[in-house]
């Protein structure tokens, strides 16, 4: 997507350890604008399945989730990662381990929201090493729900979460692929 | 707002220590319709200030306020609870003390995303106690900004919150106004 291509070239910064910040726009500023313009090209990749519900992962997943949703007419469900006093109901849960926070979280989703059956689109800002994604097809499936796919906004291609979601066997969208971000350089594939 | 106020009586459930869960539409499942009604009453009470900026604070508050945002035609900021290998600029901060997980957090938002100047609005789905907001208006007053106004979907009206952001000035708009939950019960204002 060439928008959000022009964007990171401006206003992304590469810092050690492969970790790209478009925090300006993506997920501590957000531009609304984009973030629409971003659901709207994620909506089109996937019209060809029937959707009925998206769900993604607090916090950063949760702007474009709702662009989505929105544009793809279904309701929203964020997984929560922090254990609340809300938390009274049965709920299906997987461990999902943060890339850039380098600690593992349990993220958990209660079992009415998602109804067996159900065609999930999966849908986050950022796929790194997949385990954010992962974990949610996998709480998918304990849901007896279908991954109908996942879109992400950026994808780091030189990790190794597009790989293992393609090996197994899901469809993966993603708006912009980075190959390396090498000598703090950005660039795409 | 009568169609929130359906909402609630329809789907909320009380829980022992005032506590409403509304997560079927509001906070872990999200009704994206339902939240962009919500956003063009809030946008139309704010109608009468420019705003400059949204600010809310993760998680609950993104949706909303990404609607907000898009509806007034501004950048929203999201101010972060947790700490991230992302942050290594200076920023803003204030401790949040939260109702619902009975536990005290900081708050933080990065200082280039909020600029001297700038008339913001703060946005959130629940006002209980006022910690967040009072906290986010703190960090506003920090960045040398002002506050447009605060918007929230749901006032606890019983809680100390209203009267704490009446009392400091701000102007606050609440879309529903909970009298009380005793007993089980939801009674409106």
């Amino acid at each position: 997507m060439e928008l959000l291509k022009q964007r990171i070239l401006k206003e992304g910064v590469c810092l050690q350890g492969n970790i790209l910040k478009v925090d300006s726009f993506l997920n501590h500023q957000i531009d609304p604008q984009l973030t629409v313009a971003m659901s709207k090209e994620l909506a089109k990749r996937f019209a060809d399945i029937k959707i009925d519900k998206v769900l993604t992962i607090e916090s950063s997943g949760i702007a474009i989730a709702l662009a989505v949703a929105l544009e793809v007419g279904t309701r929203l469900v964020f997984a929560r990662k922090n254990i609340s006093a809300l938390m009274d109901e049965e709920y299906f849960s997987c461990p999902i381990y943060s890339f850039t926070k380098k600690e593992s979280k349990l993220a958990w989703v209660k079992k009415k929201y998602l109804q067996k059956g159900e065609t999930v689109l999966i849908v986050d800002d950022f796929l790194a090493d997949g385990s954010a994604v992962l974990g949610l097809c996998n709480i998918v499936e304990q849901a007896g729900c279908k991954v109908g796919g996942i879109g992400v906004a950026i994808e780091k291609s030189f990790l190794s979460g597009a790989k293992k979601i393609k090996k197994a066997g899901y469809r993966l969208e993603s708006l912009t692929r980075i190959k390396s971000l090498e000598d703090e350089r950005i660039e795409f594939m």
